[in-house]
């Protein structure tokens, strides 16, 4: 069978159930990050690959800003976890007629977050390659008891932090009308899509105060991710359209794509949680200290209700399209 | 300016000086694996890269075999620290077209030897890629001190384990003349070069007895990696041409490229070692419990002498070819 048949989430499946279950393994394949067993603690593993041409374009980013989403989204996956970010250990391919200034420009992009983040630049590979390759790998620890997808409830709010939408429609906007690109409210979406900055405090104050009862980061779109935590969980979804954070500038150029990009954009880089319905005084309290905006935007509902987003007058839009998917075609 | 004027290792000191020592870190970027605190131990952290058409050849190697020297390859550089390998993140890009049970294959050939290491696959990522991209990252532990690149000193003797030079033979036949790819040497060096094992046994027993005193798994070419010692050690190396540890398949199949794969061909995967003279009584000792030939092949000189290859009579051989670059050209 054809991987564009299978998918990228039924592949990651297969490969989960023809894993075994090592031994220190607390979490393997299948969350944000893994959780094991180090020889006398815990850590939590994540990996990321960035590849030209499929995940980003030399054209609409600078090499500092890929450097800085490069670790970003790792940290993100860390976030998402409750954890704390430790070491970067990067794999490069360059073409071989790649200027060494720009490996520096990237590397300063790869500082200018890791540096600002506590996490130390470790090691890795170099090589030779046809385009540009960036895989990288994160390893952190997690203080608190690390949040995975499977904890939620019926009846648990969901929560988004940030806004949702600004990266998905920029990177539409710049493929379709690339001359938008001078506004100001274009550049506030593109510097969203080329700098994303990962949620690790609110992270981990949700972790230390057991307030998430699951959690993701949102990287494929708001209802993809919240489809893995519903999976995971084995609950349904709820979500109104009208609580959806979206940014002013995502207001003032999304047009007939309305919400769109705020439920399937992806590369949001926010955190997406359910919580008890008691804790909201708790979460309230906990978003000042987080310093980033924290939305109730639906509930958990019973699994055979499915995920539902609601207009106005409580009438169930017709979904589309879910998000991202590597291998499936559009 | 080029990274093909630059070349691989200028670009990695560049990198390694432009990156500030981080918390916890007790080896960062230059050996074969890095060396960090984690909440409560100490972890050892590697990667590697293999990219369609730069590292390997799909015509040359079965999926299964290419799975299993992506575990291999990086259990190598956990080997050469005499570390213990734990945990295996991999991130892969497969092109779209790509057939699952390919897919099935590789990850067949990453349990093989995952599995019998006692490394536990826990994560990673997954992409659409124009061609095959596999980045593999292993998290271990140190349970001895770790064996570093920097320790060697003058008069110490120069070890490696197995033989070198069947993997680089092998590619080299295999792409001038694939006829002779049905012999048995051929063979045995095919197998060398597609189904490396790593020494992990090998490498704990020298860190167990501190009987090594700068250690590197051969990756690049005996040496080039030999080169990365005496640098970080600040010595300089005299290898005995006869001495060298030849396969049979390898003396049958070299015909008049001698020693030259032997000193620089590359993809070895064992673990060239520096010991004091004393200890060479236990070295022999502990070479029937590591179960692998290990040979004397040299000692190191002041670094004013720079490595030298002597032949029989003690004649300096003229060195042409030391190794593999990803950038500089041949």
């Amino acid at each position: 069978m054809k991987l564009s048949c299978l998918g990228e989430f039924g592949l990651i499946q297969k490969i989960a159930r023809a894993t075994p279950n090592g031994r220190g393994v607390r979490l393997g394949i299948g969350d944000d990050a893994a959780w094991v067993a180090s020889n006398s603690g815990s850590c939590l593993i994540t990996a990321d690959l960035l590849l030209e041409g499929i995940h980003f374009d030399l054209r609409w980013t600078t090499l500092f800003a890929l450097g800085h989403k490069t670790v970003a989204v790792n940290l993100s996956d860390i976030a998402a976890m409750g954890g704390i970010a430790s070491y970067l250990i990067l794999s490069l391919g360059f073409p071989a007629d790649f200027q060494s200034e720009d490996v520096d420009e990237f590397y300063r992009g790869i500082r200018s977050l890791s540096v600002k983040s506590g996490v130390a630049l470790v090691g890795g590979d170099i090589s030779a390659a046809e385009s540009l390759v960036i895989s990288a790998c994160v390893v952190g620890y997690a203080p608190y008891r690390p949040v995975t997808r499977t904890g939620a409830k019926v009846g648990n709010d969901i929560y988004i932090t940030g806004t949702v939408g600004d990266s998905g429609l920029a990177l539409k906007l710049l493929k379709s009308k690339p001359s938008q690109a001078a506004g100001k409210a274009m550049a506030y979406l593109l510097s969203r899509h080329t700098k994303p900055m990962p949620r690790l405090a609110t992270g981990a104050l949700l972790a230390r105060g057991r307030l998430a009862t699951a959690m993701i980061d949102v990287s494929d779109g708001l209802l993809q991710d919240l489809g893995h935590i519903c999976q995971a969980s084995g609950v349904g979804a709820v979500i109104w359209e009208e609580t959806l954070p979206l940014s002013r500038a995502y207001r003032a150029l999304a047009g007939n794509d309305g919400i769109r990009y705020a439920l399937s954009g992806g590369e949001d880089y926010e955190l997406l949680f359910c919580a008890r319905r008691r804790d909201r005084s708790r979460i309230k309290k906990m978003q000042k200290r987080a310093q980033v905006p924290i939305t109730r935007i639906g509930r958990c509902a019973p699994p055979t209700e499915g995920i539902r987003v609601l207009d106005l007058t409580g009438v169930p839009r017709v979904i589309r399209m879910k998000g991202h998917d590597h291998f499936k075609l559009k």
